[in-house]
């Protein structure tokens, strides 16, 4: 009797192959083939998982998002909740958080021409929205916010933390760890100065 | 005689076709025979001035950022400086910025795996970093402001100005013009109130 095999797993070890070489290469980089070539499987094993080039763009940065998602679980400390653990641990400090964000960098260059995409991002970035607003909730250092505040400050953490990561990535000489969580910090200062002067 | 030629003009006028093709399509969609037949040249004639698609790009990239600039420079009141307009004439309001800012994250998904687009992005920003200071200087809302004090904040309103945009332009449903300029004007106001408690 052949070993089962563990279908979700495969899937799970060919997007994370396909995420390196996307974050490497480009979009253009992650082939069917190239991905079959460095998953060790055969082309026609790749596309049992992933229809065409496209599905396998989609399922990659959904696999980028998950990758990112486990850290900033992790980031937070047990029984409270801190907006500052969460942004920093979306910083491209770790490699596997730069990785991802090249990912995604690279499915928006797809998702400007692409409905499907944009629609995907689009629901990510409500979400991610969704997720901070939640942690600002819990924080004690944002208690004296109302709930009606916490939605735009959420967008405009995110805004935040998107922007510097732009300018990271391509700039890493100017752009050292101390100085990404140094500029992720002075936003959540400014914002808890601004509170405290209203 | 046949008339002369203007070569510079020519040249814009491809920019100008291909930008529009980036931003719709992206940038698989600029091909040089695609720029050719928009702008009813010859293909042959496409490649006396892009040698091929990188260079293609690169001068897409770098005609979208002179049309931003030449919208930025024109959002200054004469004779002061105001760094409300200038991010403001930034957003995606404008159908053309919205156009320009396609093109930058098309250029994105190809910049990272590209060290000289990469290169063009990282001195792009710098220098647009180096803008919003000196308007920083001279904006007499920010007088308080040192020179010290002005590079690190000219980063973070880029950043935020980046950020917000890569949620509107997948999310445009959520983004009217007003809630642009809004998220706009709460991270200045932050920045003043901030100012002003310390």
């Amino acid at each position: 009797m052949p070993a089962a095999i563990d279908h979700d797993q495969r899937r799970l070890a060919l997007a994370e192959v396909a995420a390196d070489l996307v974050a490497a290469g480009g979009a253009d980089a992650a082939t069917m083939r190239a991905v079959a070539q460095a998953a060790g499987f055969s082309t026609k094993a790749v596309t049992h998982y992933f229809a065409d080039k496209r599905a396998l763009m989609l399922l990659t940065y959904r696999h980028a998002a998950l990758s990112s998602q486990a850290l900033t679980d992790a980031s937070q400390p047990v029984g409270r909740a801190d907006v500052a653990a969460l942004l920093h641990s979306l910083l491209p400090i770790d490699a596997k958080v730069e990785r991802n964000w090249r990912v995604w960098f690279s499915f928006w260059g797809l998702a400007i021409a692409d409905p499907e995409f944009a629609a995907e991002q689009r629901d990510r970035v409500r979400d991610f929205v969704g997720r901070i607003a939640a942690i600002l909730a819990s924080d004690p250092r944002f208690a004296d916010l109302s709930a009606e505040e916490r939605p735009a400050l959420a967008e405009d953490l995110l805004a935040q933390l998107i922007g510097i990561v732009t300018q990271v990535v391509f700039d890493r000489e100017q752009w050292p760890p101390k100085r990404q969580i140094g500029a992720i910090d002075r936003a959540l200062l400014r914002s808890a100065k601004a509170r405290k002067s209203s």
